[in-house]
């Protein structure tokens, strides 16, 4: 196969056959084709796009590059959940423990914190004692007897998506939907859940700007899961704002424990009910997550894993105290809370990182004291920053002050889900439904 | 400025600002930019393209990464002649002298084979003495006194077209007609003459598949060429089948002395004295090249040429004999020769190249004994293979007795020059002939 024969047909804007794909990726990850090759190729891809036989097929070469969890010895349906990542993302502590607690089997690989995203692998390490790192067995063990493990994925997973992704992100062919999905997907296959659910978020603090965006990726992705054998169902959910109240690692498990406890911000505990809920069904569980939450089993669940991974009741996440508040500059109502600030600003506190190899301050956050839709007056508080130092947290403050938009008026409450894409949605390649999903349309909600 | 920024520019279907195109440039030839990146960036311009200031500022860059010919000491409008490459053109070595002949001074830096076509500096060294590595004081010298020289360029000149293309070549980027037109009209620019005739090809023989894209690419040269203020025309020649009678260096160097001597092909006569005519008009030079074919002094100007440069007319190029001849296998018109089998017939029997350091056989070629149009009875000879010995005539057989295409009854004469583009045809950025242009039109002339 010629090289330059292969890349010029993705230039042109045709079609690959599957041994195309396989040649190219084969023949970067063992060294014959050289960088400046595949990037051409990549740029290609995001100008040309790709068919959905071509994303199945890079999809299943990339978790054919190494290991795979086999986790076929464990009873029943197991549920992934994933997010492409957002600020205050924390539904993964809520919705995990929920579905685990109504007998779904929920084995997850999770990522570390990127960019302005958080990462839930840093989260749990804010956890006194708790290890993300997890042996093949351990981990299987975990998911049999609590029901539910958390870990970092294995670097013998997937490592032409490592690989792929460093050339992309230094060749800016990182946005092209069929990319993005097969590197979500690839990821997800290889973990060995039977079932997954997405959470695909859209807006300032998320990687895709708006909803037609975010469900194009989401019915590309649901495809992908559906071609591969795998339930997969996928909502589209807003990320202007940051969710719920808290931005930063010990600052969302401990929200996490008072959404579990009862306590939480109203709309983070629908939104979590509503993925343990999607959770549930793929794994053909009748029990209601909305009774793991009012019973305590949910809680009970999440402090289960946690112990399972090192830690303990008695040694909760510490949070730095708050060093200082950004207040109101009028009187008005929240209309918006710039996520994407939010989370930079968390970076600045120490919270996040920029480098992969940063070291994190698990201690330092946000709190949200005026989500949007409050009242405010001048001078209230509307964020309190936790941080090291009072001056660690100043550095925090011009990002803040402008991230808080306030109306003259009351703010109408938007919904958070705003689609669900299924396998219906998506329908076969040639069916009504499958153009209707290939127009990045789902079943809208809102 | 940021190089994924600025790449990613130009992979959502952006403009760049003149800063940017030299900063890409800039950057590769000082090794800051990586290779992956430059490619990622060409491929972004295979498939968005690049508007017209961004295509003089991209060749206006690559003149400047090197050596400039100065010719304004020479008295006299200087017009240079460029073909984008075909089989069997020999049109320069015909068109250059007539031009001198009728006053006009050509300074002429050209190229070697590549691929299936042929390179006129190889042309120039069948000549027993000829040389083509010309200082440019001994260049400058030979244009005043004799009126013409043509030489190789010297790798001093536009380096970033060779870094460029070599990438390009490897990285399947090369087909973009900004691209072909900047690395063409750099060196034109970087050569130093005040006006351009160009020779843009296209068919079996040529780089550029049809009229459409040959015109296209011949509008964007001349926009280049205006834009950097060189008067520009170009003629779009049709290269389906081979040009004049010859194929190979030694025998296209005859056929062109035959042509001057008033013995020649009578398209390819007609064809030069057209290409000469646009030379003198460019000139401002009023004699007619027609009158120094008639009276000689565009043989002898040739003469002079190869003289200044080393060669005699007593030692004129040798030729192999004609070892064996392709019978025509029925009777009929011949519709069509394939150029390009005719082409890699003669890279078969040594006369041209694959690679840049291949050797060359300069003695080896074609001589086309029935050209299009011409009836032939079964057994007559098509064309005769001249090659050093009949094993290596033996090669090209299986090549030349396929690209001959009879038809039952008589053929119509096509026309060789389709088009016509000069700055009237490609008008003002605005205009409405500027629009007529973009689509790759110009004057008609079939």
């Amino acid at each position: 196969m010629n090289a330059l024969e292969v890349i010029g047909r993705k230039r042109d804007g045709g079609e690959h056959p599957p041994e195309e794909i396989r040649f190219l990726l084969d023949g970067y990850l063992g060294g014959t084709l050289p960088d400046y090759q595949l990037s051409a190729w990549l740029m290609a891809v995001c100008t040309r796009g790709m068919t959905r036989a071509e994303t199945l097929e890079l999809t299943r070469a990339m978790v054919a590059s190494g290991e795979e969890l086999d986790l076929s010895d464990i009873p029943g349906v197991k549920v992934d959940k994933h997010s492409t990542g957002g600020v205050g993302d924390k539904v993964t502590l809520v919705a995990a423990p929920l579905a685990a607690a109504c007998g779904v089997k929920v084995p997850k690989l999770s990522g570390r914190a990127l960019a302005h995203t958080g990462g839930t692998l840093d989260k749990l390490e804010s956890v006194p004692g708790v290890t993300v790192d997890l042996a093949p067995d351990r981990f299987r063990e975990q998911v049999r007897a609590v029901g539910l493990a958390v870990a970092a994925q294995s670097p013998r997973m997937v490592p032409a998506d490592r690989a792929l992704y460093a050339l992309r992100d230094a060749s800016a062919t990182v946005p092209s939907v069929p990319l993005i999905a097969s590197s979500v997907m690839s990821k997800k296959l290889a973990a060995g859940a039977d079932a997954i659910v997405l959470d695909v978020k859209f807006g300032r603090g998320a990687f895709m700007p708006d909803v037609e965006s975010a469900g194009e990726l989401a019915a590309e992705m649901v495809r992908i899961g559906e071609g591969a054998g795998r339930r997969t169902v996928a909502l589209v959910t807003a990320m202007e704002s940051p969710l719920g109240r808290g931005v930063g690692n010990a600052i969302e498990v401990v929200e996490a424990i008072d959404v579990l406890a009862c306590r939480g911000d109203p709309e983070l505990t629908a939104v979590a009910v509503r993925i343990a809920r999607e959770m549930c069904a793929l794994a053909g569980v009748t029990a209601d997550p909305e009774r793991a939450l009012a019973d305590g089993s949910g809680l009970e669940r999440l402090w289960a894993m946690l112990e399972a991974q090192g830690g303990s009741r008695q040694r909760p996440p510490a949070v730095h105290p708050a060093r200082l508040a950004v207040p109101a500059v009028a009187d008005g109502w929240v209309a918006s809370i710039d996520a994407l600030q939010c989370g930079l600003a968390v970076i600045d506190l120490g919270g996040g990182r920029i480098r992969k190899d940063d070291p994190i301050d698990h201690a330092a956050g946000l709190v949200i004291a005026a989500p949007v839709g409050t009242r405010v007056r001048r001078g209230d508080p509307l964020v309190h920053v936790h941080a090291a130092t009072e001056a660690v947290a100043g550095r925090a403050l011009s990002r803040l002050s402008g991230a808080w938009r306030l109306a003259a008026g009351p703010v109408p409450a938007e919904p958070h889900v705003r689609r669900r894409i299924d396998r219906d949605a998506i329908g076969d390649q040639e069916g009504h439904a499958g153009r209707l999903a290939e127009q990045g349309r789902g079943r809208d909600e809102s």
